[in-house]
């Protein structure tokens, strides 16, 4: 994989696609951001990466994004500088430059916010993130799991308020404070986690995943340029398994404490044509079964996308009748240590009787 | 008034009483507080009391209290150090030593958690307060209304979790973003505001509070000791008006965004045996009202006695059946500028038909 040093107008793109599949359905729609960083590179501003063994063992690396309902950042768009301005009160906070930016989560929208805070800063974004796919919850992200404390963070609204979670117990309490605030904010506010050395995030980011999501993106844009199946260029690209195709039959969807938390039931189609699938979905698709059975789970990626043109469909998109393919992604190693599965395994979601089997 | 220049054990039980009976039905009940004052008295700490107009104009004051639902602080007693961990986040927020203290609002248990904080901190509290009774909101004290930005103010639980309310475009987003906070720490918790001058506080603090709470609380106590009438002492020591007597025959509350809201319905006695009382309450008591039509609303401090012993009543010991008396009591003139109706006066409660009478 070639290394990538800046991104231009058409690799934005790219990512947006890649970034919304290794979303999971969830982590919001990356294009608004798409069009915020646009605007950045017409104004001259550059959107540099930074590999991850290229990054100073001492650097100061802040892990930032948007946090909130993505039901509602479809209709209540950010002003454009909340997470610099988090970035700043952090600065601030710490009294210290932070040097580069890095990605809480690379599925979703928050595939976009650290390049276009990186724009506005003039600071490289590191190719790597925290998940390697999107989650939920804040706490879910490699940082948090692998020992990094998050406090002080501080969030940002449109409006000019400004909050610090300035210390917890632990990193649980880090999302359950920064929820509550958002709510109160209007569910859409800009976070930043309190800085990392190079070195510790180094060792902790899931790595590469800009370049990766410029390159499973592209990989379906091309498909469908050359007329291929795009599912295809999915599979192939990640190493994934096709688990159904088929059509959305039942579909359950509510706002609970902040996320969007549901089922969606499918008929199959062709091969599958005598399978029932169901997806359960928190924000994110959590858990795959076949005729009642679990295939794949959590940490592991399950991806619904068009079967016809490969593009991904985000849960708060998701509707009766609409022809899906389902895929199973395997995740990272960093996901599926012990350590990490307490936090991000299906029993941290509720699925007390669910053992993890990596795909 | 002789100026109270330290509290001790017997005056804490007269200022429990004067602060709740200005607490108009709310503020929490400062019973528990009072025990935890009285623990730093016997470890030998000292609760000193500084008069207003001893204060040195640049002196750096700031405006503590617990925060919360009083329904739960029943429950839920404070670990005890919750105010002095959020002042110390605030001196480091400032990079200053804090020289005094002095209450939000001295109606309800705010009137002891910075007397506790003081002492645990060997530094003063200020004859004062920002309130001269209890309201529901932190933008309704003095020191907002006249023109003090709260933020950086600092809140602390009893876990040890920290939240700093950095910036905020104005004084409610301070109570917004602190009510949110303090749902998620479990509906309890301590709060320090930004440091004041000594000027600005001489100028808009309800002047000698603290000794106006003890004095009031004395004359219950004696007035029960020398079998006296205890209403006719609280009526003379406040200069207030007997409303009604009578029998609470309907009750209605409930829990509603964290405040106990709704309405008691009196049947009055003696002279008033053919009136129909109500009182609306929103963890205060807010508006009286005779046989539908309002006599005395807030901000004047509309308060509900034991018929017989004279003792304060809180909206959270309301019950059907009891035999209570309803004092009307001007509030200081501070509270009544039209800059402090526009915050406190009926219509910002919601009464938008009501027009504010001084009694």
């Amino acid at each position: 994989m070639d290394k990538l040093k800046s991104v231009s107008f058409k690799e934005l793109d790219a990512i947006e696609i890649g970034a919304a599949i290794l979303g999971t359905g969830g982590g919001g729609n990356p294009y608004i951001g798409k069009l915020r960083c646009r605007e950045e590179l017409k104004q001259g501003n550059k959107i540099n990466v930074i590999p991850l063994n290229e990054l100073d063992d001492n650097a100061l690396v802040v892990s930032l994004g948007g946090i909130g309902a993505p039901v509602v950042g479809i209709e209540k768009m950010e002003e454009g500088q909340e997470c610099l301005r988090a970035m700043r009160a952090l600065e601030q906070e710490f009294n210290c430059k932070i040097d580069a930016l890095i990605s809480s989560e690379i599925g979703g929208s928050n595939s976009m916010e650290p390049m276009l805070t990186a724009a506005q800063a003039d600071i490289p974004v590191v190719d790597g993130d925290g998940m390697g796919r999107a989650f939920p919850e804040m706490q879910m992200c490699t940082w948090s799991i692998y020992g990094h404390k998050s406090a002080p963070a501080a969030m940002a609204d449109e409006k000019g308020n400004v909050l610090v979670i300035k210390d917890t117990v632990d990193e649980i309490w880090v999302e359950r404070l920064a929820r509550s605030g958002v709510v109160t904010m209007g569910a859409a506010a800009g976070i930043a986690m309190a800085p990392m050395k190079g070195s510790f995030v180094k060792k902790y980011a899931i790595p590469h995943t800009i370049t990766q999501a410029l390159s499973l993106g592209r990989s379906v844009i091309n498909a469908n340029k050359e007329n291929k199946n795009p599912i295809d260029a999915v599979l192939a690209h990640e190493n994934g398994k096709l688990l159904m195709t088929g059509k959305i039959v039942d579909l359950e969807r509510h706002l609970k404490g902040g996320f969007a938390v549901g089922q969606i039931v499918l008929e199959g189609f062709g091969d599958y044509q005598n399978d029932k699938g169901t997806i359960d979905l928190q924000n994110e698709f959590l858990v795959f079964c076949r005729n009642d059975k679990m295939e794949v789970c959590v940490p592991d990626l399950i991806v619904v996308l068009d079967s016809e043109t490969g593009f991904p469909i985000g849960t708060e998109l998701l509707r009766y009748g609409q022809r899906i393919a389902v895929l199973g992604l395997p995740c990272h190693n960093l996901l599926r240590s012990s350590r990490a599965l307490d936090v991000i395994g299906p029993k941290a979601f509720g699925y007390h009787d669910l053992e993890y089997k990596p795909m």
